[in-house]
């Protein structure tokens, strides 16, 4: 007879599962950051009706010892616990969950003697756990527990040994030493990775330091970039990214708006890495020294701002390892080396990497050292360019390297690619990822997008950046729609998303301009430019407010808790944004129509924000500082994009009322 | 510097993820019947834009070689192959996936020759990667590779090389030997239950044998219940399932109604098992011999049906396996044994069985026996009675143990209990599960409800036995409704689930007086009673008819593809089954109002139905035989449930047009 599965010993009796917010069974740690409160669930249940008790194990970073967290049963044998993760890096979580005979007897006992039944045979058994349970305790609970665990199964009243027997204190006592000898541990641990706040939140603004310059024709520095710091900090950006800084290629370099050959004073792509001067660890000539970089990093962080630097991890035919490194580039049978193309387009001035090489020990660990390179240098944030061309296992191991030892810096995914692809970099490693925001611009795509990435289990791993443009992304909808279009766009990416981008001065400046796709006319990556970032027409206040309005509210420092409400009018978008305990309250209407006047009712979803029916609230809009009176669950709003797009109200709940009035008592 | 993760070698590049029909990470087997398509799935995919090659790879019952079938790419990196399983017992599938070096060779190839460029590298390439495919080709493919591998690398022509390498001969031939070393193996194996198709598809009838009787006043007989068998057949049953056939304990057997005390004459409730004549492989002296119940057991097959037996581990205080084995039942500190109570109510009849007893090896093999043999004399299904107040990891155990040697046997799981238990009872085994449907009375409920047991992950493993009532659950829906509440519940079930069960002849006799609650007035658990089961009114034709469509359609047998369709009407609920090929469909329309007169539109899925918009359609009440003309997305219906309470519509897509006509050409 076959017999294989019969365990050794009698099985723990109590089932442990779906537990969240697990990834994948435990392949790939989910994210949270310095600060969350972490709530675990699972479900627990045994057999029949017994008494559970579970307890969350957690273990932070170096901690050898676990702590434990009673868990809570919720409703269909759900059980939670919530703890806060306050230090950055790796965490555990395991869970214990066992039949507690205390309570089960307790619970029985307490039914049949509301039934007024004998409870003779009770008050005896109890007696024995109740011992039982003294040998577990320690200090003068041992003798306690012993002295009444004789009282119980004494030779008493029953009345008086029922009553003691159910007294609160000597239950609470003796769930203190349970009989874990037959609990069920979870067969796996639940992983965390805990990330700095920024990993979630910010605001990031991308520019070019060439074109930094305050005179038209110079090439820009970091010591105007430096120059430049006010003018970014005071429009209330977090980050400031930098597209490669490094010497850039002389070898089939490409001219302006991308033509194949560059003039003698095109400077060529900063994506092209690598010349005499040095490669990914070296800095462009024209910029300044590493030097001028150190202090551009310490004024930045005076002005609240870390640098975002860009890792393109791909090479000119100038970069000194194509002759130092051969063997990391693919030569061809013709004896070239293997440059970027993608028929018929040929990208000449880029050697990609070959991952695939017999000395990828030496390649990895070569990556590795440009990112320790500048982490030394006080670089915290690396901007990942096309990060789904090179091996996934690369990424997690590169990660999880560099994070063992600075938990506090984190990478940002460039994938434009195709979904699993892009869900499993932000697997392995990514702390964020752009995203297909800058091509969802109708109300039905906002909403089924969003929706998917602030829901588990994605949410759990995946954070989206939402750029609202980029140095190859100017798209239609801003070409066409002019200035009402570029703020229905910031404000969708600010209020949507915890983290959004700007890539500027074109941004605020309103250029539209492209050379015929979604590529900037005269963009930057071909060219240095000089923007007039003082015009009166910028959208800088509009963006400062925005700015202002996402630190002032931290229902915005999160993507989750964002739930789009109905709204009668397909051009018109209502979400609310919330704390988990609601004490801040953010309501965004914003049109996606550029051109007329909108005008709509909203179905509030008055239970969920804590909001009487019967009583009037006070919405704020923040962005025009009007102030509104509404009551009920339907609400009518107007929107004209020639005035400003959108409202971004907080919800105050508290109005004052006859009773606030100094002689109404 | 920590490097712990760094892998041992260059590890494979692709990533198989999310595969499909999996259960908890491969904790528990998905289940399918003889017979069935299995697809699975899986996202497939690598870093940048190679091609890849996945198959699934699998492996039947004994079998020690796995066979391979090709996946197709669909969209968005998601994978998927099909096979049908052809024998009972457990399978394993398995997937590899390699980037393909010469398909991913030919489209480059083939996009450079389209863009006019320069292909000479690109053939030196491939002669080398053809060369090295003829060295793991065998037969007169090594030869013939290597031959074209000469010529493709040879000094002909650009262009005829160019050509030699593009044909599609020897792309088929290289790609059947692939270089497999960096192939990616899924880290887990999917494992597949497969079972009979009596596990998904059938129609269950309950009765008690002692009621069989053809005299009023005379118990019931197996001779009595073969008798019976026509009219049970007649009705189109597929089980016959029997409550407890065993010897009923006398010690505070339970009277009439459940009344405490039974009168001399009151059998007991069959659940009361074990008496002086014996136990649980004993049959009650009053029903017959074990020889009559190998005779029912033999006539049942020849009209169809397949006997079920309860399989109720509890003991009556009369079972011999008190005596035998007391160390299965807890003993009380005041020396009795425990009884089921659940104050304050007492259960003084039934002992429940010690699981936690030291001695739970001998009794896990004791209740093994049990099933082993009624299996023996030829008994494949078992109804088990409240499994969920036994442990978990016995049924896991027993139930593999028992497929093991026999997998045409399977269980259905009666517990009437919290999801989380019941969805875990069938991941641990049980082949069907009891159901909240009698509890499911709205059109809002039974969607919901119905939505959720028909999509994956629950539907590969959990399989709901839909029973219009049971001997404990006549529902106030069918106390109140009357005839047309019965017939709604029947079709109901009939066409929602592709298993449904019935309590007779109360259900077919319409039987609606209860004893307060749910039970019935002289319920058969506590007496026999005595049936007219040729009643003119009786429901019998009804029932018949329904199993009759449900055996002519094969879209009924199976619970998937279940798709609700919207009706302007919350008393209207319509539904489409469909088979994978759409060659048989059903749309149900039923009503869920026993009283009046029902009207409404129905939208119709005609493209999900191949239907053309633009063409009439018939549909054929399968019911009454009327067959009405549709066309177009919305139909109107009328339901009265006086006449009868439901539309089950063949859709017959195929109308004569002129071009039938014989002379039409």
């Amino acid at each position: 007879m076959h017999d294989a599965t019969k365990p050794a010993e009698s099985p723990p009796r109590v089932v442990i599962d779906r537990v969240t917010p697990e990834i994948d069974a435990g392949r790939f740690p989910t994210k949270r950051v310095l600060g969350d409160e972490v709530t675990v669930g699972a479900d627990v249940f045994t057999e029949g009706h017994d008494r559970l008790v579970a307890v969350l194990r957690v273990r932070g970073p170096g901690d050898d010892d676990w702590r434990e967290v009673p868990m809570t049963a919720l409703v269909n044998d759900r059980w939670e616990a919530t703890f806060t993760v306050d230090r950055l890096g790796p965490w555990e979580c395991a869970i214990d969950a066992w039949v507690d005979e205390i309570a089960t007897w307790r619970a029985g006992l307490v039914a049949k003697r509301d039934a007024g039944l004998d409870v003779a045979s009770e008050l005896l058994e109890g007696a024995a756990l109740l011992e039982r349970a003294s040998t577990r305790a320690d200090g003068p609970d041992r003798a306690w527990l012993a002295e009444h665990a004789r009282l119980v199964g004494g030779s008493g009243e029953q009345a008086t040994r029922a009553a003691a027997a159910m007294s609160p204190a000597l239950t609470s006592c003796a769930l203190r030493f349970p009989d874990r000898t037959r609990a069920t541990r979870w067969e796996r641990t639940l992983r965390i990775a805990v990330e700095p706040e920024r990993a979630v939140y910010g605001a990031w603004y991308e520019m070019f330091p060439r074109s930094a310059s305050s005179e038209p024709d110079r090439h820009g520095t970091f010591a105007d970039v430096v120059q430049r710091l006010p003018y970014v900090a005071g429009m209330g950006f977090d980050v400031l990214y930098l597209p490669p800084i490094h010497p850039i290629g002389r070898t089939h370099r490409k001219g302006r708006n991308n033509l194949p050959v560059a003039g003698p004073d095109d400077p060529g792509s900063p994506w092209g890495i690598g010349a005499a001067e040095g490669g990914h660890t070296a800095i462009h000539p024209s910029l300044g020294t590493l030097g001028d970089f150190d202090r551009l990093v310490t004024a930045a962080r005076e002005h609240g701002l870390d640098v975002a630097l860009d890792l393109a991890f791909q090479c000119s035919p100038d970069h000194p390892w194509v002759t130092e490194h051969p063997q990391w580039f693919r030569h061809r049978p013709d004896g070239t080396i293997q440059y970027a193309e993608n028929p018929p387009k040929k990208y000449q001035d880029i050697y990609p990497i070959h991952f695939e090489t017999d000395d990828w020990r030496a390649l990895w660990d070569g990556l590795r050292d440009v990112v320790l390179f500048w982490v030394a240098r006080g670089v915290r944030i690396f901007r990942v360019d096309n990060p789904h061309t090179k091996p996934f296992a690369f990424w997690e191991w590169m990660i999880a390297e560099v994070r063992a030892a600075h938990p506090d810096v984190f990478f940002l995914a460039e994938a434009f690619t195709r979904p699993a692809v892009m869900r499993h970099l932000a697997k392995v490693g990514f702390s964020q990822s752009y995203s297909y925001f800058t091509w969802r611009n109708t109300k039905a795509e906002l909403t089924a997008w969003m929706t998917e990435l602030v829901t588990p289990p994605v949410s759990d791993y995946m954070r989206p950046n939402l750029f609202v443009n980029t140095p190859d992304i100017l798209h239609e909808y801003l070409q066409i729609g002019g200035r009402p279009a570029f703020q229905i766009r910031s404000v969708l990416a600010a209020t949507l998303g915890a983290t959004w981008g700007v890539y500027g001065p074109p941004f605020e400046l309103i250029e539209t301009a492209s050379s015929g796709g979604e590529d900037y006319l005269d963009g930057e990556k071909y060219q240095q430019r000089h923007w007039d970032v003082e015009r009166p027409d910028s959208l800088r206040p509009f963006i400062a407010r925005l700015n202002r309005i996402r630190r002032d509210n931290p229902a915005l420092h999160r993507n989750d808790r964002l739930r789009f409400l109905p709204v009668d009018n397909d051009r018109l978008l209502a979400y609310v944004k919330t704390t988990p305990d609601l004490s801040n309250q953010v309501l965004v209407v914003v049109t996606v129509d550029p051109h007329h006047r909108q005008t709509g009712w909203i179905e509030l979803p008055l239970d969920a924000l804590g909001l009487d029916a019967t009583e009037a609230f006070q919405v704020h809009d923040l962005v025009s500082d009007a102030r509104f009176l509404w009551d009920g669950p339907r609400a009518f709003v107007a929107i004209d994009p020639a005035v400003v797009p959108a409202h971004v109200f907080r919800i105050r709940r508290r109005l004052r009322t006859e009773k606030d009035f100094d002689y109404f008592l």
